[in-house]
């Protein structure tokens, strides 16, 4: 059988192949990256997952066989090579193999759907088709790369401020916030939808006693949105916190994302550098900007915006442009927010609800939850839902809720500010929007 | 309004509350476990996620209001108390807390649907109606305590391996395996499935030159199963390696395992106490058994079991009596594996493929993946698939597809092994299953 490993493993990645080791014997692995043929020296660049190296070839001191392998080599095709490292100044990493054994583990077709080589933009929807290939270029890899570390250093974070992580269902039986912007599912006899937040699972569980709960898990979406910044699947990251409020969650959701800029700084830099991006600079709290005082900013800048509604795109526009960075949008109208948001106590015009902003772009949502079964009730009625179509939620709330607050937010958004991509597109490995279901 | 935090904030969880901080005063948040009003004496037990404190009001000491206010306390409500903290031998902890002030946060209907301090065994569907009562109880709770560390010491084993993160859709466009326990889903015009799991995806990622990645995430199986052992929506802990082959990638498994055992004896022993749970030796590695060998095993325990036949529930019990604790079967037969595992080079009556397995419980596949296109194709054929079905997937496999091998484990049955359960309803938080899609 063609291409098998059998005993072959590899010693060394390309980045571990340093002038340190000269003298020694490796076997690298990877993907054929350029070769060059002068004739009387055969020049191979292996790419791997840490970078490249370089194979040199002279016809006086490799033998014949290996330069007819070498010359069998085809661009992206994955090969395998023993030789003995060598110091070379010009190289990457300042060395250059001397070729002792090839093997070839899979030839590449040619031609290949998309060059991952070239320098030419390939547009998006070619390069998701080919995601596999696109994928080898180190700009495209570096962006989950950064958004790896974006994970690790959330879950840390949630670790060491004693978060449990849960798993809640992804089928559920009615819609979470009474909305009808589901996909609805045929279960066995049942009808049933994929849920679009996990937020009345969260809730449930600070009936629990388990205090404070964390979630990354995917969310759905039917929206028929054809932008840069919504997806149909996302990844969510969700926290939810008992005895606490809307501006102890923001703490954290600040506290968390200085830890998250931080660590990529220092674990990413090569990456960073690769996509040309600097980080936001971060430190202590970010603004916080009040809804009224929000729209008193949109309006100033000649973007119409009357009290009680959301934020439109212009709106959004005029206010990044003006706060700039991460900032906390507060003190919403209670109206334009779901049932489960705590009004204010003397003014139940507004609620303990808040956006987590970058720029113009909506990365959180956020807010005291109703923990009161009564007030819960007269909520999801003024907003025409039926209470009985919550029965398991609510019951939650009869028999011991604790205050809470809580915030998800958009891991596939966050990782836009983090790479400075424009469409959230690059930022999820195979995105799901209205046209695309595929790879 | 009722209930409100406004500036109370909690200064001490009940495990903090010891006899080294005698005189200060702090501020508990919890649920009521327990109310003993002796008269001149009024004693109140705090349950919160660390453990209970005892409240302890004299009358002689504490003035009328306090006393009133304690004497309207229900179980299971939810309350706050300051006090001074006192030491108090028989006393959890060692400490009582004499209250200054109270505060009720939400006071719980009476009777509960079930009661989380009773010793009586409630049936699990009741439990699992009222989860958020059952998990009040600190045998319950302790199993997604050891769920969220066995998470967090299989991220750490990944991001210590140099493995990625990865999150591939939800939402496909086709059978992952070509099998036909699909949740079909409505997808705008389109029609979509649930994935099954992240098999294909995980592949085309060893094609993009990441060279070793893992997911967590969901997977959704329409099958009708009504067992002990399976449920319509689980967690899998996927893992996919280049340049390996099957024995490399059992080895990462049976190292993980061994860390994941290791963490939890050494952080959630509590917890084990908790579910008088012991958990299995381990150190080192677990034995291989070879099917040739296992179909003898069960054949001579009794169970009839004929070479090429996959193992029936009586020959995995057979199996499980034989080797005990954790052991992996592997050498398969090839043509009850799925397309995308490899044969044997000199007999490709034989696949490199493996299970683990606990006792009679399966945990984990995995195998050396096919990655010659023209092998590839072949194998879907001979299962009478058709490889147009797998456009995006197999163009993967003609422009540079490494070696590759892989394995994925069922994280909700893994949990059943770490904390003694027979039953995976009993792991899940709230488990979807034939009949069960709430809450």
């Amino acid at each position: 059988m063609q291409g098998l490993l059998n005993d072959w493993r590899r010693t060394n990645y390309a980045k571990e192949t340093t002038p340190e080791i000269a003298g020694e014997e490796v076997t690298i692995m990877g993907w054929v990256h350029e070769i060059r043929d002068l004739g009387g020296i055969i020049f191979v660049i292996i790419r791997d997952v840490t970078g490249r190296i370089q194979i040199t070839a002279p016809s006086k001191k490799v033998n014949a066989e290996i330069l007819e392998e070498l010359r069998a080599f085809r661009k992206e095709s994955v090969v395998a090579i023993k030789g003995t490292v060598q110091e070379a100044g010009k190289a990457p990493n300042g060395v250059e193999i001397i070729p002792k054994e090839t093997k070839i583990l899979n030839l590449a077709n040619q031609p290949l759907p998309m060059d991952p080589t070239e320098k030419v933009k390939a547009e998006i929807d070619t390069r998701l088709d080919s995601r596999f290939l696109d994928l080898r270029k180190e700009n495209v890899s570096a962006i989950f790369k950064i958004k790896g570390q974006m994970f690790h250093t959330i879950r840390d974070f949630f670790y060491e401020n004693g978060f449990y992580e849960i798993n809640t269902p992804k089928l559920v039986a009615s819609a979470t916030e009474g909305g009808t912007e589901l996909f609805p599912i045929t279960y066995f006899e049942k009808e049933a939808f994929l849920g679009q937040s996990p937020q009345l699972y969260k809730q449930m569980m600070m009936g629990s006693g388990m205090d404070k709960v964390f979630e990354i898990g995917q969310i759905f979406r039917a929206e028929e949105h054809d932008t840069l910044r919504h997806l149909n699947e996302a990844v969510s990251i969700d926290a939810e916190a008992s005895f606490m409020d809307d501006e102890d969650v923001m703490k954290i959701l600040n506290d968390m994302l200085v830890n998250v800029i931080n660590d990529i700084n220092e674990n990413c830099s090569a990456e960073l550098e690769i996509l040309g991006h600097e980080l936001p600079e971060v430190d202590g709290d970010f603004p916080h900007v009040c809804y009224d005082e929000a729209v008193d900013i949109i309006n100033s800048k000649g973007v119409e915006m009357d009290w009680g509604e959301d934020l439109s795109r212009a709106a959004e526009k005029a206010l990044g442009d003006t706060m700039g960075g991460f900032y906390f949008l507060t003190k919403w109208p209670a109206a334009i927010k779901p049932f489960y948001v705590m009004p204010f106590e003397d003014d139940d015009k507004y609620a303990h609800a808040f956006d987590l902003m970058y720029n113009n772009l909506e990365l959180s949502s956020g807010a005291t939850r109703v923990h009161q079964y009564d007030l819960l009730v007269k909520q999801i009625e003024e907003r025409d839902l039926n209470p009985d179509g919550f029965g398991s939620y609510l019951k939650a709330f009869e028999y011991g809720m604790p205050p809470h607050a809580g915030w998800g937010v958009g891991a596939d958004r966050l990782t836009m500010v983090l790479t400075g991509s424009e469409n959230i597109r690059e930022c999820v490995l195979f995105p799901r929007d209205r046209h695309r279901l595929t790879p």
